[in-house]
């Protein structure tokens, strides 16, 4: 298992972290989807999968939903 | 047709637009259903419908989507 964090902006409430969560989920391999919402900064999406994921299919799944990745957490 | 303003604090985003839009539509006698969203604030959703609507009816659709109506404008 992989667990890599990303900075997400955009999401304010929960409905955004349902959103972020279902498209992130819809990727092969994941395992688990965890987000700590911070309202209008930066939040932060943890991913478990079985395998690395490329960053370039999670940015698309993050702007699926309708908001931003920022990056990986340093 | 009777057309209401109403208060609702605790919206933040589109999902909770479209939350209050779809709980407030399924009210009986409702036409039309639209929102201001001030972020954060006091957002405005306007109601029309074809007979006046109880106000008690109207908060309890906004609490079913999670939000709070505060009152009608004035």
């Amino acid at each position: 298992m992989t667990t890599t964090a990303y900075r997400v902006t955009g999401m304010t409430c929960g409905h955004c972290v349902a959103a972020v969560s279902d498209e992130i989920s819809k990727l092969t391999g994941v395992d688990d989807v965890r987000v700590g919402l911070a309202a209008g900064g930066e939040s932060t999406v943890t991913v478990t999968s079985r395998a690395p994921l490329p960053e370039a299919a999670v940015r698309d799944a993050v702007d699926e939903a309708g908001y931003n990745l920022v990056g990986q957490t340093s």
